[in-house]
Formats: C-alpha cells, structure tokens, sequence
C-alpha cells in the first residue's frame, strides 16, 4: 500500500537496533519530507562505513582505514607500558572523553560469555600477552563492564596475566557510587564496593 | 579522535527525528560491527528514497513514482463519493490497516497553525473543494488531528465546505474513549466527549 520506495527505507531501517517499525516509519518519513541532500548525506556516509575504517592491528582500538596503528598508540606522549584493557572500541571514547587517562588500550572484542558462545580464543588476548611482553608494559588496568561477563574476563585476565608474569601490576576500575545517584537508590553490590573500598579522609 | 568515516555516519544519523549523540553513535557502531551488506541496503534504499516517491496529484496521498494517480483513488472498489480528509500523507495507512473504510482519501499536507506559519493557502484545501466538485461527493470525513491545529482545521473545512455546497455532508471521527484506557487516567476533554457522544445500548 505504501509506496515501494518508502517502504525499502522503513525496512532497512528496521535493522537499526532498538527500531520498530513506527520508529522505522517516522525516520524514513522524516527524511522523505526533508531536502533530499539529508537522505543522500546518510546513505554516502553509511557506504564508506567499512571501507573507510579499521581495527588497529595492535591495540584493537578503530582507526581511519589509510593508518598503520592507532594514533592513540603512536603518540609518544602516552605511555606504552600503561595499557588499559576495554571491552569494545566505543568505550575507549568514554574514558578519552575525561581526559584523564594517558596510557595506551587494548580492546578484547568482548567479553567471556559461554552463552553467548564467546571463549576466551575469540578476543584478543593472545595479543595482549604478547603485547605487555614486546612493550615491556608495567601496569595493566582492567577496564571491562560491571556486568556478570565482564567480571568473568576480569577474573579470566587477571589468572593468565599473573601465570605469564607474576611481576605485572594488575588493577581494576573503582566501584562505588556513581555522582548524582542517591544513595537510597544505588543498588546492593554497588553499595556494598562503596562501603568496602571507602577512602580515608 | 573516532575514525572520521564513524564520525560522518553519527553525525549523518544524528539528523533523524529524536536521535542524539549516544544514540546515532549506537546506530553507526553496530552497522560497522555487522554486516556491510546491512548499512549499504540502508544507503541503498536512501538514495532512491526522493526519486521513487511521489505525492498524488488529485489526493495528495503518496504513491510510486511511475503511477499516475494514487492507487486508492483509482481503485474500482472505492467509493470515490465519500472523501476522509487527513492531515498527513501516513494518516492514511493508520486508517487502512483497520479495512473498515472503503471511501478515498484527501491529504491536506499539515494543519491551520498560525504559530508556524502555515495559514489555510498552504493546505490542499482549494483541491478539495475542487474534488468535491468533480467527484460529486456526498461525504467528507474530517479525520484532521485532536489537536488545538486539527480542531482549527476542522473548523475551517466545515465551514468553508458547507459554503460551497450546503448539501455536501459533513462528519467527524468520534471522541471518547480510547480501548484499554483506564477511565480514571482519561483526559478531561476525553472524558467529557465520551459522555456527550454516548451511545444507546
């Protein structure tokens, strides 16, 4: 019933996740109703997506495909033996947004999940070990979700990490109470890591 | 600090109707985490999206490029004397998903507002009452939004139609109670049409 050409858009962009059809639809009809130059503007950027970005080969991290590795690897004014371990790509843009970390990352891919089917061989940890060797790195963060996967990692990465070298500083982000959130609302574990791991004043 | 082929599909996205920053940066990391045959259908279905689309020429409704008038005005089985009049071009597939009308549609392209500019010249009203003409038709259904905009309209048409021929009749949806709305969390407005418009049992 409704034209084809609208139709096309309202599907494609039904892949989107979290996009039901309604959201589909009023994207799609947004756009049609809007200057042509906006639809074309996202459909060129969406066709250079995969061509015009890369996985540092190193760290993990995305680059711009015409680069050999990471500028947040290259530059000398970070610190190579100071590697934080993420998740995903996209949390290293979190932690750059606070500007207050100059070391070097290192993104696993993921996290363990037998579930989901994800061993410890699918990410990037073989890399890593090699890495903290050929950098001579002193000091691992270990950065991964609060979530039940991500403490699997965590757990998982501090084990191999100290069998391959005992000397390695390992440590993890704080827990504790995030700014803003009253403490009646914060939940058990949350509480319980701020109580424990409280700081002296 | 993103790869800049990442950066021009988040901001590309973050030109869709209530899509911030986090949200197109969602978008845009998991196009590039999937398949690149999904976000080049997105682009592909884009670009064609202004050219395979057309408005009907007599109401207004959308339709494929390469059709002359809308296929809900051409169809046989419609009755072309009794014309629903709605605000926008989707109003129309709302309507059609309930298969309980079998009239034609007349879209208007928006709703009286003087705030944004859009007086009674702007609309599709002078083709209406064109139409009405024309198509000999008997009844006019105005299905314009509950809005204070639709309400105006509404107003509007009924006047300005009946101007033209006394004869023409002229009807309304009706007001009451929307299915599964607690009648304690009804608006007043709603609540007061419901009662006004009740109906004999």
């Amino acid at each position: 019933m409704l034209p084809k050409a609208l139709t096309n858009v309202i599907d494609a962009l039904g892949s989107l996740p979290g996009v039901g059809p309604r959201t589909a639809e009023r994207y799609a009809y947004y756009l049609f109703k809007s200057n042509s130059k906006i639809a074309e503007g996202i459909a060129e950027a969406l066709e250079h997506l995969h061509t015009g970005v890369k996985s540092c080969p190193v760290t993990f991290a995305l680059m711009d495909a015409d680069e050999d590795l990471s500028p947040l690897y290259t530059d000398s004014e970070r610190d190579k033996q100071v590697v934080m371990v993420v998740e995903e790509p996209l949390d290293i843009y979190a932690m750059e947004a606070t500007h207050a970390f100059k070391g070097t990352y290192h993104v696993l891919g993921g996290a363990i999940s037998p579930i989901d089917g994800v061993t410890p061989e699918q990410l990037h940890i073989g890399e890593l070990i090699k890495r903290a060797n050929n950098d001579n790195v002193k000091e691992v963060i270990i950065a991964t979700n609060p979530s039940v996967e991500g403490e699997s990692t965590a757990l998982y990465l501090e084990k191999i990490l100290h069998e391959q070298n005992p000397e390695l500083k390992l440590t993890r982000l704080a827990r504790g109470l995030p700014l803003g959130v009253d403490l009646s609302y914060a939940d058990q574990i949350t509480l319980s890591a701020a109580l424990e791991n409280r700081t002296q004043l």
